[in-house]
C-alpha cells in the first residue's frame, strides 16, 4: 500500500531547522563526482550552505578520497567510459568505508548506456536517489517495478513529480534508498513514509544545475544523518526555500543565481523554527 | 562576385522576430559538445532563450543522442583525442538523421591539431560555421580559398570581422554552410546573400563564452529552420541585442552576465517587430 | 635564517601599481591547465584584469601552445592520468621555450597520487608556487624540508598561512620558485625576501575558485616579469584589494562574484599609487 498524493504530509519546518543546524555543525566534506556542466555551481552551492566540496575524479584517487569524505555524490550527466570506471571504484570504496552516497540519474531513460550504468549502480545500494519524474520512472522501469516509459526531453522531465510518486515509493522499497522525486512539489520517500516539499519556483527549471546541485546538498545532509528520510527531505526544502527568497530580488534566470547562493548562506535554523509556530 | 562591406544590408527586425517566435514554439533540444570552459554559461544561455540544452559527450551515447536532438553543436575549444572521436561519431549520426550541426572552430589557425580536425569536419558538411575573423580566415586558408594567415592570439581574434568577410563568403560557397563571422559587426552569409548584424557591445569580448554560447544559439535557431541564413542571422542578432540591453544595467564584465541572461529570457518577438516600423 | 612574521614588510602600493601597469600593457596570453570546476571563473578573472586566457589541454596541442603563450598555469585540482601526461608535456615545452609556469598544488598532502605528481613537478622548476597553508606545508614535507603534516580538509586548508611561512621560505630556497602561501594574510617569498599582503575578505573562502583564479593571475603577472617576487606579490594584492571592494557592494558569496570581476576590470595603477602617499 502506498500513500496517495493528497495524504502526503508537508515536511515540518522544525525538521528542516534541526537538519540544517546539524549540517552547519558538521560542515561535511562532500566528494563530488558530477557532470562537466554544473561543477562550479555545485561547489558554490555546497560552500554557501556550509559544506566543504571537493571534486576528485581520477581512478587513482577516488577510493582514497571516498574513504576520507563524509558523503559521495555520483551524477551521470556527462558520464563517459573512463569516468564511469572511476565512479564505480568510488562507490565500492564508499560502501566499504560506510560513506553514504547519492545517485543522480541525469537523463536516465533517454540514453541506453547511462540507463544501464545507473541500473547497475542500484545494486550497489545508494543511500539516496534524487531525480525528476522522468528519471525516477525510468529507474523504476529498469527494475521492472513499473511499465511507464515517459522518457525525458534530454535532461528535462516530461513527467510531473506527482505522476512518479508511486514509482518513487516502489523504487525506495526495492533498493533501500531514500528516493527524492523533484518537481513543482518534491516528494521524499523511504517506501513506507513520504514527505512533501511544496516550495520552490518554476524559474529554477531555467537555471542549469539546480537539480544537480540539490543532489550534492542531499549528500551533504546525509553525512552522519541519524534519520536519512528527514535529511534528504530537509535538503530539498532548504534549496526550495532559498529559491523562493531569491526570486524576491530577481528579474529572471540570470539574476537568480547570486541571491540564491546568498540565501543559502544566510538561511538560519532559528528563523526556520519561527515558521513552525 | 562578392558584396563589399558598404553594400551589406542590415538584418531586418521582422526576420529576427519571426525566427525568435519560431524558436520559442519549437523549444529545440540542442545536443551540445563544447569546451570545458563554457558549458555552464552555454546551458544557461540556451535555457534563457527558450531552448533545451543537453551535454552528452560519451562515444557510447553521442550517436543515439544526435538522432534524438533537434540540432548539434561541435566546439573544438578544449578538444582532445577521445572527445574528438566522440565528436566525429556525433557528426556522422547527425548527418544520417538529418540533424543540422554547427561548427565553432575555436583557435583554429593557432594550433595545427585542431586546425586539421576542423578542416576535416568541413567535409562532413556543417549546416553553419560561427567564428571570429581569425578563425574564419584560418578555415578559408585551410581550404586554400585565401592566403591570409592572421592567426588569433590564443582564442581571441587579431582580425576584424570585416577583414574576413570575403573569406566567409568563399567558405560558405565552398562548403554549403551558412558562415557567421562575428566581431564589432557580425556578417552572416550563404555565399550569395549576406546580412549584417551591427549590434552588441565590446564588453562581450571580456566575458568568456559569449561567442561559444552564440554558436549554441545558432544551433538552436537552425533546428527545423525553413531558411537557414535567416535563422543564423537571427541568432547573432538576438544575442547582440540582449548584450546591448544588459549593458544598460551593468558596470563591467562581471555584472554583465546576469542581466544578459535575463534579457535573453524576456526578449519578445512583438517588441522586436515594433522596432521595424 | 628566516624572517619572523612580525618583521615581514607589507607590499608597497607603488609596486602593485607598477606591476599592474606592466600587465595592462603586456596583455599576456596565459595557457591555463586547471581543474574542471573553476575554468570559467578563471577565464573571466584573467579577462577582467586584462590578460588573455586560453585553455588548451590535449597532449597533441599543449607543447605547441606552451611555446606561444607568455605564461603557463598547472593546477592539479581534478588531475587524472591523461591530463597529467599533457601537463608534463606542457611543462617541458614551457621550460624549453623559457615560458614561466606556475604550480597550484590543490589538495596536495590529502591524496597520495597528486602529492607524488606535484613533488615530481618541483624538479621541473616552476617559476612560482601558489597554495594555502596545508598545501605549502605538504610540499615542503614532500621535500623533507619540514615534518609538519597538517593535511587539509579536502581542498580547504586546516593551517593558517602564518603557520606555513617558514615552510614557504624553505620551499622557495630549495626549488628556486617564488612561493605564495595565501590565507588571512598572504606571504610571498623567494626564500630570502618576503612580502606580506594583508588585504582580502574571508567570504572569498566561500566562493569556489578564488585561490585557483589567483594562481592564474600569478601566471599573468609573471609573463616577462623583470622582478618575479614583486610580480607574484602584486597578483595576490590586486586580487585581495578587488575582493575588499567587491564586499562593499555584496550581501554574501553569491553576490560577490560579479562586482569582484568588475573591480578587477576597473582597478587602476594611478588609483593604487594614490594610496602610497
Amino acid at each position: 500500500m502506498t500513500q496517495t498524493t493528497h495524504t502526503i504530509p508537508e515536511l515540518p519546518f522544525s525538521i528542516i531547522a534541526d537538519e540544517l543546524e546539524r549540517l552547519r555543525v558538521n560542515t561535511p566534506l562532500v566528494h563530488v563526482m558530477t557532470n562537466e556542466v554544473v561543477q562550479c555551481f555545485t561547489a558554490n552551492t555546497l560552500l554557501a550552505i556550509g559544506a566543504s566540496p571537493a571534486m576528485v575524479v581520477a581512478r587513482e584517487e577516488v577510493a582514497e578520497f571516498a574513504t576520507i569524505a563524509d558523503a559521495l555524490l555520483i551524477n551521470v550527466g556527462t558520464v563517459y567510459a573512463e569516468r564511469l570506471v572511476a565512479m564505480q571504484i568510488a562507490i565500492d570504496a564508499a560502501n566499504a568505508a560506510g560513506t553514504p552516497w547519492v545517485l543522480d540519474p541525469v537523463a536516465v531513460g533517454v540514453l541506453s548506456y547511462r540507463t544501464e550504468a545507473a541500473r547497475a549502480m542500484l545494486a550497489q545500494r545508494p543511500a539516496a536517489i534524487r531525480g525528476n519524474g522522468s528519471e525516477i520512472l525510468a529507474l523504476a522501469n529498469a527494475l521492472n517495478l513499473c511499465d511507464v516509459t515517459g522518457a525525458g526531453k534530454g535532461v528535462d522531465s516530461t513527467m510531473s513529480s506527482t505522476s512518479a510518486l508511486t514509482a518513487a515509493q516502489q523504487l525506495a522499497a526495492a533498493t533501500g534508498a531514500i528516493v527524492a522525486v523533484t518537481g513543482a512539489t518534491d516528494y521524499i520517500t523511504d517506501g513506507a513514509q513520504t514527505w512533501a516539499v511544496p516550495w520552490g519556483h518554476a524559474i529554477m527549471t531555467r537555471v542549469v544545475g539546480t537539480g544537480c546541485a540539490l543532489s550534492a546538498v542531499v549528500a551533504a545532509f546525509l553525512a552522519d544523518a541519524p534519520n536519512r528520510l528527514n535529511a534528504v527531505a530537509a535538503a530539498c526544502a532548504v534549496m526550495a526555500i532559498a529559491g523562493e527568497r531569491a526570486m524576491e530580488c530577481s528579474d529572471g534566470p540570470g539574476t537568480f543565481v547570486a541571491p540564491f547562493l546568498d540565501a543559502l548562506h544566510v538561511i538560519h535554523p532559528t528563523q526556520l523554527r519561527s515558521y513552525s509556530v
